[in-house]
């Protein structure tokens, strides 16, 4: 018998991902969709590479729940509280893709996302999951808190480094650059074709983008101190993909083969993650449409710096993708259900 | 027991998008792969998305005859006819996703390839093969020739107004732009990134590209008559995918609705098609990475033109997703076997 | 002393391409813009590529036309004529890059546009100008209809064998492609980056497109005769350019040779006009940001089919570029006159 | 009477940017250029969209410096110390868009260049010019060093902050994002559209590139004392524009309005360079086909960081334009000669 999933907010980027990974999860089945902007319309209507595969309707997230095993929220931030109350309430596992319940230091969310934890025991049983990191914690909890996109990709470069103490904390600079996607479908100047194509450039620069406290959440549970790192996000003019470079000042003495070493053990039984051997570079090309994580690790010894690279897709792994690893986790199943996808070679 | 398969010239574009979809097909596995040009190195050397999954070393191609029950040819014209019979004398199935077999007549094969056919039996074995049009020619056939990317999407958007005699066979025109993957693998200073890139130019145009005499066969047996075309394919600066517009003038009398009756009609049981709804037109979008084909149709009633468009991905329905339908035939599998997929909403 | 030039509807991409071109126009200062949506802003508030060169605020349409010799309109239809007549009392030329005057017959006006001509007089006194083709009917006019994107490159690709009578004038087809900024700057979902990149797709296909009656209304000037066209355009993912492939039927006994003979007598003093040598393929990366057009020829000999295909920047000769050839004419400077510009090689 | 001007390499894509940018310059005139690769064919055999512009033919290097005053060289390093020596002898101007005279020490060129200074009185007469920051070093040298695209853009996005020594020196870290006509118009698979659209990564990461001395030396010399810095490159696939986001230690104390006054100090004079206002971003998007370089100030105050975007056309003011920015400074011309652009909106 499959799980019944239901998706809250599948019009959205994040959901329509959601939608298609899961049209093919072995145990798993779409049972309900919803949709604020598209209420009534079929998905396939919204969507028309969906078309004669997912034509379910959009509902409302009430009904999305009724008849769920688990519920995926897709939603931005500030409406997902109230929605893992009701789950919690129904007996339902909940997995959030927005931001409600990333944060565990209530004043961190209300000084980055002016908001508040309207009910604080919930926030505790709620589990923040980048699965390679944190798979521990989940335990019998139903809530997961799902990781964002540049949360994902930076952490994991550095993870080991950071575990292992091969790398000062003070100084990290992760400098991001992400596909259109991230912004999401709806409609600005800035990702209107011609105003973008050909072009590049930064935004939110050091400090301004709410991604970074997530990211020095993770990187001070995997330190034992507290972590601030400068994080500078770029926008790419392809779809999908965001790669991090990663900067961190080498401890003294720390040689390239420590650290490869570090990251073999650290990554040893990990699928989703695939480190590239000497030489070659994470490349966004290589990741596309799949749960991949590509990492290679560079070290400058001119000025003892290493440079640690990741590549996800920012849909799959930076969201939907890792949504369905957390239901696995959840579910019993194996981690790679469903999620066994060759990235396509171009 | 899954089939064993066999890819030659598994490094090449269409031979890489093969070992992709057969990854993950249910009821078969790759037993054997060659390449001239990267024997004795890995497929995920060459293609580092597929590094993980696909990390099979190339062979010569007579390891890969020997190691397969079937066996997939993706080679520049001329060299598949010796390998043809070589795996029509070891009892493999061989689908040709070159040009030797795709035409019927000989004297077109030396026009327009300036070849021969060197075993003339061997040729009345082949089957040329669109499965939506022809699979009831394939009978206990082993050796199909599977059709070209153009070869596929123009006829499919034209199949059922010929058939049923809706349009003038004389004046047909076929204006076809194509992703840049249609030209292969190859280096060239017309696929060179900043040459390509925000370009966009016809070639061959008229009557000098190679899939202009198999579009006509194709056309000419859907009526029953000789068939000509005026053929123009383009270069899109996108990475795969073939839209189609074809234009043929209607039969004094023919409605808009007696047209999309007739398409309704001839592909209503096919999974592979999808025939979109009035006022939709078919983009390459939609069906890339998939082995969908999408149609639409419009109808200038002030000069009495159809104009039937087609979308398909040219690496997919146009070269290895249609192979493998032609393999699940050959097999006696579902056509969809292996190919359920849901195109990417982006 | 330099002509005082005014734009009204300076932050459409129009208006923007015309800032850009007179900029460096030695005989031409830009006096006053205007513009709706961003009165009072500054011009490089809008387009921080502009910073430091075109700073000027924008104004109301009426200081505008107070302030300059020549008006240029990039609007919407229906907001030109009664510029137009103000211009026309105040002794202003007027150049609308806009719809209201180009198609001559109120009738057509009536159908494709909704609208009627408020002021009958005046647009008698318009003149509809690609100067290549109708320079010599502008005398001292002072109202020029300057054409539409897909109608410039259209018309100059059949011109010449249409004029000498050289392919009949039934069953013309135009299938056009052309990039994203002929959409303008609006924001709609079609040209959301990730919506559009790595997609093609026609839109209003046969009879439904706007420009077909202006296409029509210079084919039917040129052969002297009534003529109908299929008209098909296409959406590129590219920012800039239109490709348009014309299909014609030869006359009987018409060769290549005439053909060619007969674009090269019709264009041999245009300096804009580039007739690419044989084997040569019009492509939209040689044109770019340039006032030029490229066209080349090529027949089938198997269908006894004219290909005439044209590239053109749409924003340079299909838009701005051509409105300044024609304010050129009107203040009897040469046409080339601030439009000698070489297309980047890449 | 106008400045001869000969180009060798003319076919590369810093020499094809040259003669576009040259063709319009009112001081000079192209009078001969060469190419190994094309001897004998015109340049827009090579370049279409050069065609009735300059199709001026090929010659060799020696009759190139025989009828010039002034001889560009875009050439691989290693080739150009004999050619200067030869104008030098003759009396003419050399500008060297290649590596051989950028680095003032011969150790440093021996170990990134593996080559030697074969004369090197010759090297003493050669001057590296970044003109905005070390014009008065020309003064009557007739040998310019130009420099080299990353080598141009991260040097003038720190220089302010460094010459008023208001950031630490160490720890400074370039991340580069390059478009592809960087890496020239030779062929590799890394640049065929189909492996490189779509796709991102990072290249000689870290102290690999031979960039990285030549921004050390700028840097060493604005400071007064040895710099070293991370320096990694990354292929944006998008044809021009380098952006470079630039980290840098703020000493104790310094605010951002410090930050900008020195900025603005620094580079009040400077027709190239233009500082955004807080807020904005610099992006490629608003450079492209022109000299200037944007530059965006951002602080991240939680971690005392200043990040000091620059954006520059790669081929412009990272090669052609800086070129011919040096040719004024020789030539005693207004330094914008010939480089008044404005960079397309879109």
């Amino acid at each position: 018998m499959k799980i019944k999933v239901g998706i809250i907010g599948a019009t959205g980027y994040a959901g329509a991902e959601l939608v298609r990974l899961l049209y093919t999860h072995p145990n798993a089945e779409i049972t309900a969709v919803s949709s604020v902007s598209f209420e009534g319309k079929k998905l396939s209507d919204v969507y028309p590479s969906y078309k004669a595969l997912c034509d379910i309707e959009c509902k409302n997230a009430d009904e999305v729940v009724v008849r769920s095993d688990v519920v995926f929220a897709a939603l931005p931030h500030g409406l997902s509280q109230e929605l893992a109350a009701e789950c919690y309430k129904a007996g339902k596992a909940f997995i959030d893709l927005g931001a409600d319940f990333r944060l565990e230091n209530e004043d961190d969310y209300k000084q980055w996302y002016n908001g508040e934890f309207t009910d604080k025991e919930l926030h505790k049983k709620a589990v923040y999951c980048i699965p390679e990191l944190f798979r521990d914690n989940v335990g019998d909890s139903r809530i997961i808190a799902n990781p964002g996109c540049f949360t994902t990709g930076a952490p994991l470069a550095l993870a080991p480094a950071i575990a292992d103490k091969l790398v000062f904390t003070d100084g990290i600079i992760i400098d991001s650059k992400s596909g259109v996607t991230g912004a999401g479908r709806g409609l600005t100047q800035g990702s209107h074709y011609p105003e973008l194509n050909e072009g590049f450039h930064a935004y939110k620069a050091g400090g301004a983008h709410r991604h970074t406290p997530e990211i020095e959440q993770t990187l001070s549970h995997l330190s034992g101190e507290k972590v601030k790192v400068t994080f500078v996000p770029h926008l790419l003019p392809v779809n999908r993909g965001i790669l991090s470079t990663c900067y961190a000042h080498l401890k003294d003495g720390v040689t390239k083969d420590e650290i490869r070493k570090s990251y073999e053990d650290f990554y040893k039984d990990e699928y989703f993650i695939r480190l590239l051997p000497d030489g070659a570079y994470a490349d966004i090309h290589n990741i596309k449409y799949s749960n991949f994580c590509d990492i290679s690790l560079h070290v400058d010894t001119r000025t003892n710096m290493l440079i640690a690279i990741s590549a996800i897709d920012n849909m799959v792994k930076g969201a939907a993708g890792q949504a369905i690893q957390n239901m696995n986790i959840i579910f019993g199943l194996d981690e790679t259900t469903g999620l066994v996808i060759v990235p396509p070679a171009f």
